[in-house]
């Protein structure tokens, strides 16, 4: 499995973000081809060490292959390009294949 | 579920750093009672946005009340205590409950 994890820095405006987030990004995020889970924290994200993002997204995929063919897609450029339209906060984008141990 | 997300920065020897997570830090980690999965990135961590960490580990548990009860624990603490040991380049330690959107 590869995964997409994105953290959201807490944004100038929480309540707005949230809004944007659950009403435009995330149906615009659901449709990326090969998609195969999308979660997000419910309730605040604790920091036991370092800083707390306001908001994390895992989307998980077959495979890195799988992932790069998703943010190529139109749909995946659709929703990368919705980020600037509410990540007002600073995002981090990480992607990698996983391994269980 | 909820999930405990651990991003480790570069640290100054990412060889030692792989050897000792790999040997002794995974297997003290498993031992965490109410762990459900716990997978790592399997090959390099890519950043599209922000900073990219050296290894990132996610670790599932049913709930947040096991989550807390998997850190008091004494396989919790003793993984705790076993960070400062080899994460020398600092770590941001996440916890949250999650729900599929």
């Amino acid at each position: 499995m590869a995964q997409v994890l994105v953290l959201y820095n807490t944004p100038a405006d929480p309540a707005a973000f949230d809004r944007y987030y659950r009403d435009t990004h995330i149906p615009l995020a659901k449709k990326i081809p090969g998609l195969r889970s999308y979660s997000i924290n419910d309730g605040p994200v604790q920091a036991l060490a370092g800083a707390s993002p306001h908001l994390i997204a895992i989307l998980t995929f077959d495979s890195m292959a799988a992932v790069n063919a998703a943010l190529n897609s139109p749909e995946g450029q659709a929703a990368a390009a919705d980020l600037p339209n509410f990540a007002s906060g600073g995002v981090t984008l990480l992607i990698c294949d996983t391994k269980a141990v």
